[in-house]
């Protein structure tokens, strides 16, 4: 006779429940999101569960939703918008590098809230930086862009390539062995940059690449735009 | 009793099925891409085909290879580096949008022409635009992140959320009404966008990236960087 877990009486929260399915995505990844593990976890039948989510995409949508709450609401409100967007930009970043599912996620409703916010707070504060109204959107969406895009490729490349940090020097001394290895005239540019290759941390130029962006954006009220 | 193709007699070239198989991969993706389906296609046997790839990894990266290669090669050599690498950066948007499995690939295996060609390409023009040396590999990793990470995306939205135009119309009409209807007090970013949003075009607004991140550029011989 198998002994069971004593069924929960108490009253379940969404909350408790978005908690308790973000564990899960962190642990096992979209696959592993099921109603029978969220019951397990939280010792409780479908009925408490179904009562508070309709289904694995609301669930998935409400971790999200959670997720960037958090960051957003890390960044002071009446910040220097150009700190505060590269303050934005890294705690996305690190949120996607901790919690890969919620990238793919932001892209597959974009109407959701958590993207919604993303958008208000890149888009107001380059509004702030005196981007003109006909560049502001092109350029808030090319940031956002910039943001998820590397954020999300970031994520992917950790999970396939690098479990820990040995695998990840590992495989960065194995490729930028074969950088160096190339022919310097056929390509300088790769040849070169073997070494930096291998010391660079990804966090690190992904930051660089704000900043860039974030010079280019200071020239727009100075030059034409059509 | 089944009439079957009449088997190849004449030598196939590693050319050909590397060819078969991209036509395969546009077709119906990664998962698509069998030796079966090879075989079928070329109307000849495994052997034929065993010797020239070695495996269906060998195969996804020479196809890989070959569409990245034609990209590159569409440059003129001694453009302007501006123009040249606004030319690089579309040629590759276009690319990874009518043929997805590329995005994949690249990241899967750093090491293999296709990416060391775009590296190249993109950190040779920087080289050229005076970018200071110690700002290079970030500036350079940075525009290739944006490239190839916005690039992928795209291509992942088009798979997801709209099989054609009509279907994107529909959909970006869908969110843009949802934008529009969000209260201006909270969301005024989001509220104002809402307009653009339906009738921004994905290629105009990734461009509109590059040409930001191009002017801060050329604003690295400027600034210090740390």
């Amino acid at each position: 006779m198998t002994k069971r877990a004593p069924r929960r009486t108490d009253g379940l929260s969404k909350e408790l429940i978005v908690k308790a399915a973000a564990e899960i995505l962190d642990e096992g990844g979209e696959a592993a999101l099921t109603f029978r593990a969220l019951t397990a976890r939280l010792s409780t039948g479908y009925g408490a569960i179904y009562h508070h989510v309709a289904n694995k995409s609301d669930l998935l949508a409400a971790a999200t939703d959670d997720v960037i709450a958090r960051v957003l609401s890390d960044v002071v409100v009446d910040a220097e918008p150009r700190e505060a967007l590269r303050t934005v930009a890294l705690g996305l970043f690190d949120a996607i590098d901790a919690h890969p599912w919620v990238g793919a996620q932001l892209s597959r409703e974009p109407w959701r809230p958590a993207l919604l916010d993303i958008y208000e707070s890149i888009g107001g504060r380059l509004a702030r930086l005196d981007v003109p109204d006909r560049a502001l959107f092109d350029a808030a969406g090319a940031l956002v862009n910039y943001v998820l895009g590397v954020a999300g490729q970031n994520a992917a490349n950790a999970r396939l390539l690098a479990a820990d940090e040995a695998d990840r020097t590992a495989f960065l001394t194995s490729v930028s062995d074969r950088w160096a290895s190339l022919d310097p005239a056929q390509y300088p540019f790769v040849h070169k940059a073997a070494t930096q290759l291998r010391e660079h941390d990804d966090r690190q130029q992904f930051l660089a690449g704000v900043d860039i962006f974030l010079a280019g954006i200071a020239t727009l009220h100075q030059t034409p735009y059509s």
